[in-house]
């Protein structure tokens, strides 16, 4: 498509860069931006520009953050002898969503997978040993995805976190929420009934 | 949702001001644009900005343009006797992409609407008659919506230019190229068995 104005060139192949954002969306998105206001198109520019320039990293969790800490870790309600060890920022944030954990994070930034290269010494585990070493924590939650990747991690963390006095927790595995049984699949199933677990527990979990 | 830091909330909201893009997609691109390079950031924020700021408008044909005159009335090679009118610049894109067109366009900035309060008087039609008036054209080409909107907008054109020596012309109705036939409308098909060309003409209007 030839467009009559280097600009909107610009402009279409900027979003177009965009994941999920194809050549004739990026147009529809130039063409909006056109027609509204020149305040929405400085405000959205200057998001941008200030979203990858400004945006700092935790230096207790690697949580992305607006100061030197993140706002969970600063937050004195929370409880700091928790860790809740994830992948990356997306985790955080879903995990926050569900408002059930009031403890901090640390993220690795990976997950160990030596097909595309990534080892343990890639990620972020030795501040996470630190953090360990000089505060008072007392459990560790390794909150990974439940894929090879994850499990390969969890193990190695396990092995490097043994030698500490801390509970070492992973999240519970089992059949998903609101999913028929007849659908799941074999190796979930399968672990689901392993930790088959008593039935006055899965109510008293329900609040715990 | 929450978001742990101020800069990527600014970024979703941006983002999910344009149209078609939630909340989540938003994120999504945030996301990618933290884990991109900050080089990316900078061009797409720079383009947005540039876009809005830096546009013109063609004072001929009120086409979007980099410069006072667009590049479609500034080139020699198109003959600058024919003009089309359409009612945006989508509509000069979505012609220029056919490849069919050598003349020149004039933007109208909407189509007559009394419903949504668009009169004739709120389109470019006054600067189009100067043009008739100054040069010497010998065809206009109504290329509007075949919308109620725009057959209005075709009729009250057609009076209004009736006075100047110009042959007036539309976009040819008829079913479209790769239909079939009984999935065609009532209105389009009995108004192109009205309007049915000799065959001669058919062949010989495939290359016109």
């Amino acid at each position: 498509m030839e467009f009559p104005s280097k600009l909107i060139e610009n402009g279409v192949s900027a979003f177009a860069s965009l994941p999920g954002i194809g050549k004739k969306t990026a147009l529809r998105l130039v063409i909006h931006l056109l027609q509204e206001d020149e305040e929405l198109s400085k405000n959205i520019s200057e998001s941008i520009f200030k979203l990858r320039t400004e945006i700092k990293y935790c230096q207790k969790c690697g949580n992305i953050s607006d100061d030197e800490i993140c706002s969970i870790c600063n937050n004195p309600s929370r409880k700091h002898d928790i860790i809740c060890v994830v992948e990356n920022f997306r985790d955080i944030l879903a995990i926050e969503n569900t408002g059930q954990y009031r403890g901090v994070y640390h993220i690795l930034g990976g997950l160990i997978s030596p097909l595309d290269g990534i080892g343990p010494e890639k990620l972020n585990i030795s501040s996470l040993i630190q953090r360990i070493q000089s505060q008072n924590i007392q459990e560790i939650i390794m909150a990974l995805n439940p894929t090879i990747e994850g499990d390969t991690t969890l193990f190695y963390l396990s092995k490097q976190l043994s030698q500490y006095p801390v509970t070492l927790t992973t999240l519970a595995r089992g059949v998903a929420f609101g999913g028929e049984l007849e659908y799941v699949d074999e190796v979930t199933l399968a672990r689901s009934i392993q930790s088959r677990r008593p039935f006055e527990n899965y109510i008293s979990g329900q609040n715990s």
